[in-house]
């Protein structure tokens, strides 16, 4: 079944009188599978319509095989016509991505013809059910992606040096990506040196690095509207003993919580697992979430956090990542994407975790 | 007077029972100049509060001077005691950045304490006005962001070879900027070469720069939260006739309307101008407006487009980009951007617009 076809049966349950308007970039591009900045998606009991202005309907005619492309000159005339049509009295749309003064348009426009809007969760907990378990050509994506943000890693060891900086490793990891396939880049990529690594969110800054320093990069490339996440920390020089240990600890942890997923637990528990070993020595410096899902948004469900009772599912692909900060010294994260399988995970990312020491 | 206290006065008239809550990173930041991705701003006739969380309060605190920053463990219990604090019984919320989820949320919490939210465009409408006309300190902004945008041009120019594609321009134009002092780039830049010069805002792809094509780039820099925007056509090896006559047109339509911008004009005369010139020997063929306000976003008020009766005021920072777009063939597009004054404008943008031939 398509993702349009799951919506339909999820969220209309055969009620034809009802109907969802998918009108932001990012779900709209995961029903059709066609990038376009503007445009909607109807999706009815009878059918389903990708409604495109003059600049995509052509090559969305072309590209989308799971609704029907229609073109249109005036967006709510077209959707006048499809809805009355289809008999249709109610309709969906998200609240999460809609803004107050286009849903005002909207239900201004459609109780105009006689139509309701519906602004319940009820579209978007729809479209989070769905989009939370991903499908085998979605975990490809997925893959494909992780492969330019590795490939990006192995480019950017040699630039690690004395004095160069946070910014300028930044960059030509950004660049790197973009240049080797990469719609873009995955998020604001994190690159933090010595003190700067226990910002567990630093912004690459003008800080150079220095020899005896942990280096934390948090990178990852978008492709084909699949985002891609990887943490690794790695050490100019030399590494004192308590930067190893904190090291270790973190790796510990980490391979102990990719150890413990699997199909049918609650995602505190995975949690759990990493947070217990590394309190034991660095009680509170552990300080956010393990992991978070990623999809067609960098960040989305579920979560392994504390207080996250989602059971986890097969097709789930969720970050594993750890860290440690020692406030005014130095920081450390480890972080790797996995896929829940029925028995245990599937590891997307092959970058080895062994300490690297430039 | 601050941003912060002309929006008290222009919304809240001395209505203490009234307040606005500024919710938007960027609204947010135009009114308090400070750059945070989370918090919210509280404007009340008595005093104005930056409500942060522990990440960026500190910061803000040094930072900040034209409202009061507050610390919040918990934002809906702050915004309580304030409301509370001053009276107010009645919030203007934005409509165009605020999704319906976020305004369905405030809505229940503020209820619960007593308060109405108002979702009617007065606080946007009354944003736009302020933002509309810029003051000296935005336009030294808009001046500095410029400065890089014009020296990655000159950077970019011997770049431009017969086989180099437009997407590998493209990001080297934007890793000079970044490289360069940019805090980002101001938008996806536009370079497209040969044919392509004719979709106006085609995508860097892969194709490749020939010989006797028309290079249009379309670039600007973001820099301390406000944007520039500047585009330029140059050529390679050669020029035909047509190219020149439509390059001279393109240039001779936008002088005139550089030259027709002054205060107390409706903003469709200006458009106007550009437009009669390029009709006369390409009619149809410049499909887009002549330009739109830049400030804290890359297009905003006013616009120089038929229709638009705004009347031009002083401070306003307008683009002026006529093009002519030939489909199969060629495209020229030249946009400058230029601030209104009293009697005539002044030209942001110093890059010189004789055709370059390299």
């Amino acid at each position: 079944m398509t993702h349009v076809e799951r919506l339909a049966q999820k969220l209309l349950k055969g009620d034809s009188s009802c109907a969802a308007l998918v009108f932001s970039e990012r779900n709209r591009r995961y029903l059709s599978g066609f990038p376009a900045t503007d445009g909607a998606l109807l999706v009815t009991t009878e059918g389903s319509y990708l409604l495109m202005d003059f600049r995509y309907a052509e090559a969305a005619s072309y590209a989308v095989k799971d609704c029907q492309v229609v073109e249109f000159a005036n967006l709510y005339q077209k959707l006048e016509e499809l809805l009355k049509k289809h008999g249709v009295c109610r309709v969906y749309l998200e609240t999460q991505m809609l803004s107050v003064a286009q849903a005002q348009l909207f239900g201004e426009k459609f109780r105009a013809f006689g139509v309701e809007i519906d602004l319940s969760p009820a579209l978007d907990d729809a479209l989070m059910a769905l989009r939370i378990i991903k499908t085998p050509e979605e975990i490809q994506k997925i893959k494909d992606a992780q492969a330019i943000t590795e490939a990006a890693f192995d480019h950017i060891l040699p630039f690690i040096k004395e004095g160069v900086t946070e910014k300028e490793l930044s960059l030509e990891i950004e660049f790197f990506m973009r240049s080797h396939g990469a719609e873009n880049v995955a998020f604001d990529l994190i690159v933090v040196t010595g003190k700067n690594g226990s910002l567990c969110h630093g912004v690459p800054g003008d800080t150079r690095v220095q020899k005896g320093d942990f280096i934390t990069m948090d990178t990852g490339a978008l492709l084909d509207g699949y985002h891609s996440d990887m943490t690794r920390t790695v050490a100019l020089g030399q590494v004192s003993a308590e930067q190893k240990k904190v090291y270790d600890t973190v790796l510990q942890a980490q391979l102990a919580a990719i150890d413990a997923v699997r199909a049918g637990v609650p995602c505190w528990t995975i949690d759990k697992v990493a947070r217990d070993i590394i309190e034991k020595d660095y009680p509170g410096r552990f300080g956010h979430s393990l992991g978070h899902g990623v999809g067609v948004e960098i960040h989305e469900w579920p979560r392994f956090a504390k207080g996250s009772e989602t059971i986890t599912e097969p097709g789930m692909v969720v970050t594993v990542e750890p860290g440690i900060y020692l406030a005014g010294q130095f920081g450390v994260r480890i972080e790797d994407m996995v896929v829940v399988t029925e028995n245990g995970c599937e590891n997307l990312t092959s970058c080895k975790k062994d300490l690297i020491i430039l």
